[in-house]
C-alpha cells in the first residue's frame, strides 16, 4: 500500500487529560511525525482509564483507519489498563518480555531507585509484538498486528509522559512506519512578525485555497504567523520545483513582514544570525524578568553570542546594577522610553557587546507609577543608533500577564534581529 | 437534571490540530473548567476542517452527551465551517447578528485595524442562540438547542485561538453551563518535589483505588508530582470534613516530599513565602540563562521580592559582573560546587537581598570543559549557611536543553522554598 494511502489514527488514554491537568502535547508531537512520514490522519480521540470506553474508541478507530496510535495507560498503576484491553481486542495474549524485563531492572539501576512490584507489570507485552525501548522511564512501547476481525489493522503504543513519548516516537516509531513508503513530504516554514492571520490569509487567499501541492496553512501563536508549506515529492521528483514558485509568490504578497524561512522562531533567527555576524548581545530587562535572556538563551550555540544579562526590577536596582542615572529615572519614571534607551546603553557599554537590549513596562496586574497595565518600552542600542519602542498589549485574557511578557520579548527579540540584519561587525 | 448526571463532550476542529503544530490546550483548560462545576467528561475528539467529519463526530457525540463543546472554525477564512455545519445539524439557520455585527466593528476599531469582508461571517448566528461575547478576537461564540432529532441537546461553540477560548469559556460559558447546579467540586492540590509518581502511587496505592469522595489523582511534570483530591459537595455540605482526613493521610504518608497546597508551583509557592517573611531573593545564573528569575517574576507581586538578577555565561562576565573571583574559577572551574557557592554568594552580597540562589552546569547539547552534559550545581546563599547540590540530570529526549534547563531551575527553587522556611528576617 502507498504511504499515502495508510490512515492512522490518534487514541489517547488517560483520565488526567480528561480531567484537563495534563495538556496533550503528545497528540501534536505524534500528528506533526505523522504528516512529516505522509500517513493521512482525521481524527483524533482522547478517552479516560476505563477498559470498556477504551475498547468502544479504539473498535471506532480500527474501523476507520489502517493504523491505531495510541499514548498512555502503560504505567505501573492499578488504572493503567491499556495494553490489556487493546490486546485483548486484537486478539493477543500478553506474555512476559525478557529483554524488556531486563530494560526495566536496569533503568532502575541507572536512576539508583528500587523497583515496585507493579513495575514488572510493565514488562508484559503481547504476543508477536514490535517492542520499542523506552530510554526515558520504565514502559515499553509496542507495535501489534490484529487478528480475526481486525487482521491488517495495526495498533501501536506509546507511553503517556511525553518526555517518554516523544522520544520513542521519533527514534524508533516513524522509522517503523515509514519502511516502504513511495513518497514523501517535504516542508518550508515561512515565519512572520507583525502581520495578523485573518490579514495575511487575506492577502493569500487564492493560494491558501487553490494550491493543493504544496498546500499552504497557516498556524498562530501570539504576536507572530507561521505558514507552513508542503509538498508531496514522489522518488526522484525535486521538492524545490514545486516549492519555489510558491514560497516566491507568498515573499511578493507579504516579504514584508518575513523574518525567515525554517528558522523555528525569533530567538533561533537572532541567535543564528548573530552566530553568522560574529556580533554579540546583552540585555537589561525590568517586567519581562529575564525572559528574553531565557529565550535567546534556549538556543543551542547561545552562549557564544550571549554572556551577559541583567534582571533590573526596581529603581534602585536599575541604577546600581545596571548605572542608569538617577536623573533619567526621577525625570521620566521607570516605564520611560528614556529608562529603556538607558538601559539598553548601559547594557551594552557594560558588557562590552555590540547590542544591548532592554524591556521595561508594566505587565501587570495592577497600574503602576501611574502606567497602564500593557504600556511596555522596549529599547535597543548599538554603535549607529539608539532607539526605544512604545507598546500598548491590549488583553483581557485571565493569563494576561504571561502574554505581555511574551510579547514584549517577542518584539524585541524582533528588533535586535531587525539591526542585526543591517549591521557588519 | 442534577449537575452530575450532566454528560458533557469536547469536539475540537481544526486541521492545525490534526497536523499537530498546535498544541491542543484548549481541550485541557475546558476539561479543567467541566470538573471544576461538576459535569462528567468521558470522550474528547479532534477533527480537521472537514464539514462531512465534522458532522460525523457531532452526530456521535450529541448520541452520548448532553452538551457538546467545540472549539474553533469560527474565523474569517474560507476552511472555517463550524458553525455552519453544527447549524445545519441541530436543524438552526444563520442569521445575521446586530451584536455581534458591532462587536466586530468595536473590536477592530479598538486594534486599530479594518476589517475584511470575511469578518462579518463572523457576525452570523445560528437562530434563537445565547451568544457569547469575544474580548479577544473577532469570532464570537455561542450555545445553541438542538431541534428535532437532537432536542434536549446542546452545543457549545467556542473560537479556537487559546486566548480567545479560555476567557470566553472562563468569563461566560462555565457561568451559562453552570446555573441551575446543586452539586459543586471542591479540590484540594497538594504539590510533591523530590519523589516519582510511581513511587508515590504505590505508597498511596489502597487510598487511590478505594477513594470515591474525594477522588485521589495523579498528575506528573518532570521533576514534579501533584495529587489533586477532589470532594463532590452538595448544598450546605462541608468540603473540609470530606477533605482533611484524605489529605491528613496523604501527608502521613508522604509529608516529606509535600510542599505545598493549592499554591501552583514551585515559584509561586516560594515567592508567596518570601512575601510573608518578608525576605528577598537575587538570582545569578549560568546555564539556565536567566529561566530561574523568568519563573519567580512570573508571580503577580514578586516585585517585592526579587528586585536584581544576572545572567553570566561567561567565565569573564561571572567575574566581571558578579564579582566571583579569578582564584576560584581557575581552581575548580565554572562547573564546581565552589562557583555556584561563589555565585549565590555574590548575588546576595551585590543585591543585599537575604538570599541568593545560583546555578552553574552544562545543560548540552556537548560536553563543556570536560564537563558531561547534564551536570548542573545549584548554590544557595544565606547569613547562615552556604551550600551546594550537585544534580546528574539523564535525559535522551531531543529537548534535552529544555529538560535539563528547566529541572535545575526546579531544584534551586525547591532549595529557596526550603530554606525560606527556616528563615526568619
Amino acid at each position: 500500500m502507498k504511504q499515502n494511502q495508510i490512515t492512522a489514527e490518534i487514541l489517547c488514554v488517560g483520565t488526567e487529560l480528561l480531567m484537563g491537568n495534563t495538556v496533550n502535547t503528545n497528540a501534536a508531537a505524534i500528528a506533526r511525525g505523522l504528516a512529516e512520514i505522509g500517513l493521512n490522519l482525521y481524527h483524533q480521540t482522547v478517552v479516560g482509564d476505563n477498559p470498556e470506553r477504551l475498547r468502544e474508541a479504539l473498535e471506532l478507530a480500527l474501523s476507520r483507519a489502517d493504523v491505531v496510535i495510541t499514548t498512555g495507560g502503560l504505567g505501573p498503576t492499578y488504572d493503567d489498563l491499556t495494553k490489556e484491553t487493546i490486546a485483548q481486542v486484537l486478539g493477543r495474549r500478553l506474555v512476559p518480555h525478557e529483554e524488556s524485563q531486563r530494560w526495566v531492572a536496569e533503568y532502575f539501576r541507572r536512576i539508583g531507585r528500587t523497583p515496585c512490584p507493579n513495575n514488572q507489570k510493565q514488562a508484559m507485552m503481547p504476543e508477536e509484538a514490535v517492542v520499542f525501548q523506552n530510554h526515558n522511564g520504565t514502559a515499553p512501547g509496542c507495535a501489534v498486528a490484529g487478528t480475526g476481525r481486525w487482521a491488517g489493522k495495526q495498533v501501536v503504543m506509546l507511553p503517556g509522559p511525553p518526555r517518554e513519548c516523544e522520544p520513542m516516537l521519533r527514534e524508533q516509531v516513524l522509522p517503523y512506519l515509514q519502511a516502504g513508503s513511495d513518497t514523501r513530504l517535504v516542508s518550508r516554514c515561512l515565519y512572520f512578525y507583525g502581520i495578523g492571520e485573518s490579514d495575511l490569509a487575506h492577502r493569500l487567499d487564492r493560494l491558501m485555497r487553490e494550491s493543493t501541492n504544496p498546500t499552504v496553512a497557516p498556524y498562530c501563536k501570539p504576536g507572530e504567523v507561521m505558514l507552513r508549506v508542503t509538498a508531496r515529492v514522489a522518488e526522484g521528483q525535486s521538492a524545490g520545483a514545486l516549492l519555489d514558485p510558491v514560497v516566491e509568490e507568498i515573499r511578493r504578497e507579504a516579504g514584508e513582514w518575513l523574518y525567515g524561512i525554517n528558522v523555528g522562531n525569533l530567538q533561533t533567527a537572532l541567535v543564528h544570525l548573530l552566530l553568522a555576524k560574529e556580533l554579540t548581545i546583552a540585555t537589561a530587562e525590568s517586567c519581562t524578568g529575564g525572559l528574553v535572556a531565557q529565550r535567546i538563551t534556549s538556543v543551542p550555540g547561545a552562549s557564544s553570542v550571549f554572556e551577559w544579562g541583567v534582571v533590573t526590577y526596581s529603581c534602585e536596582t536599575k541604577r546600581k546594577l545596571l548605572g542608569v542615572s538617577q536623573k533619567t529615572l526621577d525625570t521620566y519614571g521607570a516605564v520611560s522610553p528614556q529608562t529603556a534607551m538607558a538601559m539598553a546603553r548601559r547594557a551594552r557599554v557594560k558588557s562590552g557587546a555590540d547590542i544591548g537590549i532592554s524591556v521595561t513596562g508594566n505587565a501587570g496586574p495592577e497600574p503602576s507609577e501611574g502606567k497602564p497595565v500593557g504600556l511596555v518600552y522596549v529599547g535597543l542600542d548599538c554603535d549607529r543608533c539608539t532607539t526605544a519602542q512604545e507598546l500598548h498589549i491590549q488583553t483581557m485574557a485571565h493569563d494576561g500577564r504571561e502574554y505581555i511578557r511574551e510579547m514584549a520579548a517577542s518584539r524585541a527579540l524582533h528588533l535586535a534581529l531587525e539591526t542585526a540584519r543591517q549591521m557588519v561587525k
